[in-house]
């Protein structure tokens, strides 16, 4: 009968397609048999070891970095927009709005054209990465670039949203952060326990609310037995977290957390005090060295917002204990911001060079 | 004894992290127990189903996209990069070589920098989508652009690796295709069954010929039970599997596919007669209409060779049988190409407008 039973189990396939968060984490989302599911297979992200990272630690620490740029539209974002699509549509809405920095605007073009949905998005003219915008334009939404940040464009959508028939899709709808929480869940299923620290970038600071919320309820369920200290980490240039206060004209090279004035403010200040954990700036010089280390040592291409999380792991090191585990958050593709990239390397590019043989490979030094 | 091991298995976590093509299909790939396993976790990509395809064909016909872009580095370069890699790495090489129309270049120079390799590679000059060049300047790889185009890279680094200690890791490597292979099994591991069509772009050939190797090894197994008819599609302007002939300058949108003297031809022709297959050409318009269509209906944005996939589909759609299934395979992301979304869409896109309530409103209809 074991051996019945053992080989029934093994006679599986090598390799089961993940559903999405929403079917892959059923039990804890807040949706029910009405909830039609609009998803493209977000989540199930890569978790990488970074040896490089390791080594410059040492002291047996175990670093990782949660890959999430490799959601479909490149950010983790997607995490959120197939809940907050999800449950748009269950409610028979027809047209969704959101203000955005780049990446909300991608992912709620994508699940809204997927959802049979009008999607507007308001973002901060020229301040948005180039990928970003073709995302958006890609994807059918009405784009309207207004001359303010992105905390004005939030500000206008609220209020469309109120006196409109329209459904904001901002960080605010409570169903994004249920979806963004899974992230912390496929963190424990792979490493089996919650990691000692997590660090994350934050902007509008709701996905460092989204992280602690799924670390709690595994937790609570018993699935780990501890929770990680949380390591918010903002651009010096646009830091009010950090500061306590406002910042009425944020600046960074992460365009991506570039917001003064986060939304999740005060949910993110219960995080650091439950916690006990750490909000820190970093500046655009350091985020860009741990962008440049993440792709010359670990073949990551992540956007400069979430190189912040890498960079305030290494400002803090000294105070990271002997042998701890700890994630770091890469939010999304370097693909979305291709000039940063094209401005920030030190890679030796030749160009215009004749397709001769023996002066090809006198240049590559044989 | 039942209940007790059903309540083992049942105790496993929601979500399992795939471990990259290497270790999720170990058996069926040429690697020891001294091979290095270079990996960043590519594979498992997501099988979409595209609902508006399956509604243009009709007859009960359902098409799915295997959306290869969201690899580690945005191709399926990246299952065979990690073979390449992994065995130059066994072979105790300390540099690579490749010739590139961006996507090669980008994976091979991650995966050699994830295994402490020196990466070299050979582009055609003002012919690579912005988002690669990014990406292999990224990856910290040494970058020659040359006044050529692809064919004339590929000589020449065939020839470097020839002479010096380099090793090649164009898809004249063996085990690039055995990588690749791997995107077969995980299509069938997720339908049940191989498909009835396979719908695929043609660079250098080298994917249809390892998808196929795929297939016919899930056959051989037992694990499925049918074959799919293979059909290739090259972009009009870069067709040379189709017309039979090189094309000594070739020219198309579709800058992944550029490529007129593919290496892996005659294997490529070896596929269409043993699938009872057929190859076509797509014109850049066509393929403009498929990258669109996906975009704004389906939520997914891939590069312009991958469209090719799904153009080839719709020109060939009243051929297709009664309730067949059909695979698009998507090979590249879209966020590579950031100009060609940006100078290809139908979005409507407001610049310059002032953070005015009322004019917002107005300017979206309310």
């Amino acid at each position: 009968m074991l051996n019945k039973i053992k080989k029934q189990f093994n006679k599986k396939t090598n390799f089961e397609q993940w559903p999405g968060i929403i079917k892959g984490y059923k039990k804890w989302l807040p949706i029910n048999k009405n909830t039609p599911i609009i998803t493209l297979q977000e989540g199930a992200t890569p978790l990488i070891e970074l040896e490089s990272i390791n080594q410059i630690i040492g002291r047996n620490v175990k670093v990782y970095a949660k890959y999430d740029g490799l959601n479909p539209t490149g950010s983790f974002k997607d995490r959120g927009m197939t809940m907050a699509i999800s449950k748009a549509k269950e409610e028979g809405c027809k047209a969704v709005i959101c203000a955005s920095t780049g990446n909300t605007s991608a992912s709620a073009a994508a699940y809204a054209k997927k959802g049979g949905m009008k999607s507007f998005v308001l973002i901060p003219d020229g301040y948005v990465a180039q990928g970003k915008l073709a995302q958006a334009l890609v994807y059918g939404a009405e784009v309207l670039a207004i001359k303010g940040n992105f905390d004005t464009a939030l500000e206008i959508v609220q209020r469309l949203a109120n006196e409109f028939p329209i459904t904001l899709v901002n960080s605010v709808n409570p169903y994004r952060l249920e979806g963004q929480k899974t992230a912390a869940f496929e963190i424990i299923d792979s490493l089996g326990e919650a990691p000692d620290y997590l660090c994350i970038p934050m902007g509008n600071a709701g996905n460092i609310s989204a992280y602690w919320m799924g670390f709690n309820e595994y937790l609570t369920e018993g699935i780990s037995k501890k929770l990680p200290n949380m390591v918010g980490v903002q651009a010096t240039g646009s830091a009010p977290l950090v500061f306590g206060k406002i910042i009425k004209h944020p600046e960074t090279i992460a365009t991506a957390i570039r917001i003064g004035n986060p939304v999740n403010k005060e949910k993110a200040n219960i995080v650091k005090k439950e916690s006990k954990g750490t909000f820190l700036d970093v500046t655009d010089e350091e985020i860009i060295k741990a962008y440049q280390l993440l792709g010359k040592q670990e073949g990551i291409f992540c956007e400069p917002a979430s190189a912040a999380s890498v960079a305030g792991l290494l400002k803090i090191k000294e105070k990271i204990s002997n042998n701890a585990t700890i994630v770091c958050v890469l939010t999304g593709n370097g693909l979305k911001d291709p000039d940063c990239a094209i401005d920030n390397n030190e890679a030796i590019f030749k160009q215009g060079i004749e397709p001769n043989f023996e002066e090809i490979a006198k240049s590559m030094g044989f």
